[in-house]
């Protein structure tokens, strides 16, 4: 898969793309990231990207020309790309769309800086806005670096075999069961017995509890959308009797 | 403000501290941030900061020894710091958070990865857990990236009045009106004329009209939340009919 990457600030993605998951399939030759510096479009002589926005007020608007001028030069230069636009005026971000993603032979994406992008970029040459939440980043190139680790790692081959099961798990909007590791007592605050027990079945239902009555608790708007099976309500109308809420063993004093 | 990061892959920081709003603050000595390698405390000799799950099943767990190690050894060296778990089962990051951070003198981000963190150290250790939306990242690093981002972009002195002035007007979950700039006619498509009429009160009725309709229809989640004025209902059953929807002016060919 080939991501192309359209910015005023390139040389923030150096880094970020040597590392983890996104350096390792670029290594191995599974992904393709070409950053491009959007000034390199620019046609007056100052090599300006922005200009004051028509009808008054604050802040830069970014210009039409060279980011249009930038998206035709890469046009041929592969297959097929979804250009997304990442501003804050697009669709929520969220595990569907990165699968969605994950299928396409390439997809490029235009970072807009915070003050904003000329209306006629996304309205006539964007396939698709998309925003990575309700906060206020400076520009597009932090979204940018989110879409490209989340898109990459479901990417066959990517992940080994026992990652990537578990990654499927994600595909119900469901918080995650708390997880222990070693060591079985860490400082007085032990892990759940039951997770000592060997008993699968058990371990399964109150994994499974526990992660409902997270997404309970912290998302109810998750939770609204879930649906629930028969053994599901079971467990919640069990759950806080049989598995006691889920703390950890003992309550030593709180560390302050 | 001072920024401590925890994390396996400290390297992945190092150009975007030094890019954009994050890069200049650090350079004028607004904000402080330390990269910290949660390797470095880890005690065994293979330096592992992760080990199996309790109760079975795929993936690694972060252990929480060096975790705690490291908040332990950091917890002195400056103000006191709010400990914060970067983790999907966190609550969602919004702009309300990035401004209540932004009043603390101190923030620790820890990472975590992927397949998860010894539920021990949220538990006990950290006064919060945030995710920065409902996707599956590998680490909690560029999730540290999008906090250090937002929070940083409000401390007084970061951005310039204007910049800041703008800034403001997120407070309401609304989205930004769209945008024009410099050429008034781009291939064809024109400025939506009533920005170039001088008028300032028809602009700013015709910008608060687009905002309202664009977050109606694009994300109705945040519209239903909005407590809309008697002068918001009026633009809202106006528009199509005084302002045309929106659209530029004409409508060339779709460019494909």
């Amino acid at each position: 898969m080939i991501f192309d990457i359209l910015t005023i600030f390139p040389a923030m993605f150096s880094s970020p793309l040597e590392e983890s998951i996104v350096g390792k399939a670029r290594e191995r030759g599974l992904i393709r990231v070409r950053v491009h510096n959007i000034r390199d479009w620019a046609t007056d002589k100052h090599q300006m990207t922005d200009d004051r926005p028509f009808g008054g007020g604050e802040g830069m608007v970014m210009k039409p020309e060279p980011i249009v001028a930038a998206l035709r030069a890469l046009k041929d230069d592969g297959p097929p790309a979804k250009v997304i636009l990442l501003s804050p005026q697009g669709r929520l971000f969220n595990q569907q769309i990165a699968r969605d993603l994950s299928l396409l032979p390439r997809i490029a994406l235009v970072c807009g800086r915070y003050e904003g992008v000329d209306e006629r970029v996304a309205e006539h040459f964007t396939d698709d806005q998309i925003s990575i939440g309700d906060y206020i980043l400076t520009g597009g190139e932090i979204a940018a670096m989110v879409i490209l680790d989340s898109v990459t790692r479901l990417l066959p081959g990517v992940l080994g075999n026992a990652d990537s099961a578990s990654a499927e798990s994600f595909s119900e909007p469901v918080l995650e069961y708390p997880q222990y590791t070693r060591p079985q007592d860490f400082e007085g605050w032990s892990v759940p017995e039951i997770l000592l027990s060997g008993n699968h079945d058990r371990i399964r239902r109150w994994r499974r509890a526990q992660a409902l009555l997270r997404t309970s608790v912290r998302r109810p708007d998750l939770f609204s959308r879930l649906e629930l099976s028969a053994e599901d309500l079971a467990l919640l109308e069990a759950a806080g009797e049989e598995f006691g809420g889920g703390q950890s063993g003992r309550e030593p004093d709180r560390e302050s």
